[in-house]
């Protein structure tokens, strides 16, 4: 058996799964809703495949309101894997620093070149 | 081809790979620094290809110093997926600060059952 958090980015390698995942956000939604905008591209067992990684993955749960079935949102394993990337933060936070100063030196370069030369046009 | 997403949270759906990019954390490796503490459990040529897998995604990048073939992190790929999961962010703050007013209310429960029984003593 995968580990949570292996579920979890494997359930989200999916641009379907995130598609439905983004529909939920909004709202419970039944398998037919959820299924609506795929219908063109693949059948309903296809989409029923989906919903079911997304529920083993513990990002989706059915729940029974009246005589519907619907699907939402577990937020939990979600935070988990944001917690899991967020230890790699200072990476692009890092980077993004050193091009923020690249183009500051940039910037300055102008700056520089540009009195240089409006000295040289009031001799 | 898969989109970048998919690719990074693919590339993230294994403990292999999540361990290779924690070591790199900690700074550049080459591919033997890397491999060694999964060699008793897999072969170098697997060691290659979890490592492929992780560069065909842009989370990592060779770099040539010296005469060592060194990996480091890149960043940008594991940003945008973080940037992708904090859409969800407000479905497991709202859960936890659900769970925080039940406790709340539990506690108030306890507090007041708790004057109560004190009133009936003193009676």
């Amino acid at each position: 058996m995968r580990d949570q958090l292996s579920q979890t980015f494997s359930a989200l390698a999916d641009p379907t799964r995130r598609a439905m995942l983004s529909r939920l956000s909004y709202g419970e939604a039944n398998i037919s809703e959820l299924a609506k905008p795929f219908m063109k591209e693949m059948s309903l067992p296809a989409v029923t495949k989906h919903l079911k990684v997304l529920e083993q993955a513990g990002l989706i749960s059915k729940t029974k309101d009246a005589q519907w079935r619907s699907c939402k949102i577990n937020a939990s394993p979600l935070k988990d894997a944001t917690d899991w990337m967020e230890q790699y933060r200072q990476f692009w936070e890092e980077s993004f620093d050193r091009l923020d100063d690249y183009l500051k030196s940039i910037q300055l370069n102008k700056k520089t070149k540009g009195t240089k030369s409006g000295h040289s046009k009031t001799k």
